[in-house]
């Protein structure tokens, strides 16, 4: 495979992006050759750092030769325009978790990407990460047998974080369901392998001064009887990262700092000054902290998101932070996971083989597609209290 | 409160009588004053070790003027009919879970009680375990607000200790919804404290050799949208009770016997041979173990039904086998429970205040309907597919 960076342009400089630039700056295969935002001073600050041109809009980034690929992550609401830009001008396409927040922008995104001969990768997701990953592999050698149940559950202060008030608001995409079912079903649908056919789901919704779902359960059906069982909470105190080493979902190892995101709310009065909290943390705002590369990687482990048990015919697979749990018939087996030099390198495998060597990634448009189609049929499942079918499905293998 | 101990009869010297022996042996309310069996080693031992009566049938043992109330710990299939016989004759009736096989058996035998002026208490069932009544008791201070979201789980050996044919078979009683199901739905209708409405619910089964269910996940809605999720795999290789500070379901610290329960299954040749197995280590039987006081007492911790999360308006709440955590918006805190010095003293608590203050149990029959309701609802709706009505519901005020 030739090795050359991949020349990257950023459209938004916000907080998927903070979290993506330790990945960008540690990989060698990445090389960031431009950035669009709204705000001066993250595009000031991206300059700066960078020494590389800047624009205010998308329009303008495409226009420069210099970017091959685009990583979009913007506002949910955006992700689909931005593709179609980017796709018109030959750019491939990484684009933030949820694709987008309906199915016809996602059949829009694959048909502008197909169209125009791009790569279309969504991404980061947590099944991207290597615990999902090589508990996928190990599921494949067929040791273990068919998987036929899994568990997945997640118990985080989610809700409590500084949030812009479109993310309190479901219908503009914010909520759980969007932004962490995202993860959730995505790694579920990992593990599974297969097509899945059907939910069933229920909401929770217990804090008017939040007024969007915070909760969810869900049952699962795949092809072949296989099911899952899926439990998020962001209202959480209960931190289920106990069950995950005590290692936090983006690999970090957990202080004992119980509360702090709900004893930082509650300084803050009003939505707006909760608004300009979240801005001033990000990218180019005064209170923005760049990675810290040398705490992070000494004691850093693998991404996850919350406890996953894989049940199959003769083993349960526990993928963790540090390792993948084999428990089968007769033995129980730790598979080591090498620590991740850079977090969050998978992704930059998938569109780095995508890119040099054409080869198909797993977080393509229609693999997105089915995990969006999964989350709204989440929402309608628990809205009108029965079972949805789901028509737009894709398997592993597709 | 009266405190003479209350006049035992035992019907049904199997599995259900070993593991409440240590209760009988160790709780001074109790006295053991006869016991039928129909097999002959079963009587001769109790005979020798209690010097009490002993009868091959439950109608000679009601006849029994020392016995003023029956355990009744038979297979499931005989408790409807044992406790109209017990209750015509004026006993009291403690009666093992689950309380009978269909509602029709749980109606007459609410009936008979009724009718007869006797006490019905359904028991051990987990519910009954010190940590969940003391989370009961946690949330009824309404310090952490309303219960909003019970997420359990339990992931356990069941399907692979020795059984006989008929616990194979779930038209005949088997399966872990009748023998699993029983415990978590009752443990999380504690929780929840109010009148279940409906329920959505899969099953897994995947294991040929041993065909009945053995595995479940189930959506339970309650009143004021409350729900549950809750998820059982007695085909587990992963062991949930690493969860619950690896203490057994037994209140007994584990050891390291990975694999134990498939790696004794595996040289048994027939079902006749299992059957025989599970009898030999029945009492009177010749590989049985009597209990170990000693032993038990000084590292025994409560029992327990694996972990459960219980979501409050205002914080978390979890039961565990040596505390109960409440995890606040400020601070967690850990309530430490005192260990049980008898095991499953709980159901001697209830008994006795029944019987010797007229105080209604908690775990009456009504309470054991409707778990048993949530049971054959749970199946139904695997069954049919779709979410199933709850029609004779009570809540914990009744």
């Amino acid at each position: 495979m030739e090795q050359r960076p991949i020349r990257l342009g950023v459209v938004g400089l916000g907080r998927a992006f903070t979290l993506m630039l330790p990945t960008f700056l540690g990989d060698e295969r990445i090389e960031l050759v431009a950035a669009c935002d709204p705000r001066d001073e993250a595009r000031a600050q991206f300059a700066c750092e960078f020494k590389v041109p800047v624009y205010p809009s998308v329009v303008e980034l495409v226009q420069d030769a210099a970017v091959e690929a685009v990583y979009i992550a913007s506002p949910h609401q955006f992700h689909a325009e931005q593709t179609r830009v980017a796709a018109a001008h030959g750019k491939h396409v990484l684009v933030e978790k949820p694709m987008a927040l309906t199915l016809a922008e996602c059949d829009a995104m694959i048909a502008d990407c197909q169209a125009a001969g791009v790569h279309l990768i969504v991404g980061h997701c947590h099944s991207f990460d290597t615990p999902y990953l090589q508990a996928r592999r190990i599921i494949d050698t067929g040791d273990v047998g068919r998987v036929r149940m899994i568990h997945a559950l997640n118990f985080t202060d989610f809700l409590y974080r500084p949030r812009r008030p479109e993310e309190l608001k479901t219908e503009e995409g914010g909520g759980v369901v969007f932004s962490q079912a995202a993860h959730q079903v995505d790694v579920v649908r990992l593990m599974a392998g297969s097509r899945a056919t059907h939910v069933r789901a229920v909401l929770g919704s217990w804090d008017p001064a939040r007024p969007t779902e915070g909760a969810y359960s869900a049952l699962l059906w795949f092809d072949d009887g296989v099911y899952a069982s899926l439990t998020y909470s962001g209202y959480a105190h209960f931190d289920s990262d106990e069950w995950c080493n005590w290692t936090g979902e983006m690999g970090n190892a957990k202080g004992d700092d119980y509360g702090l995101a709900r004893r930082r709310l509650s300084k803050v009065q009003s939505a707006a000054e909760e608004a300009r909290l979240k801005s001033a943390g990000t990218y180019g705002g005064p209170s923005y902290q760049p990675p810290k590369h040398e705490r992070l990687a000494s004691d850093r482990q693998h991404q996850h998101f919350g406890p996953v048990i894989v049940s199959c015919e003769r083993g349960d697979i526990r993928p963790m932070p540090d390792a993948v749990w084999v428990y089968g018939d007769e033995s129980r087996q730790r598979h080591p996971l090498k620590p991740p030099g850079v977090p969050r390198f998978e992704v930059i495998d998938e569109l780095h083989a995508a890119l040099l060597s054409g080869q198909r990634p797993i977080h393509n448009g229609e693999w997105a597609r089915s995990t969006l189609e999964v989350c709204l049929a989440l929402l309608q499942s628990a809205r009108e209290q029965r079972d949805v079918s789901l028509e737009h499905q894709v398997s592993l293998r597709q």
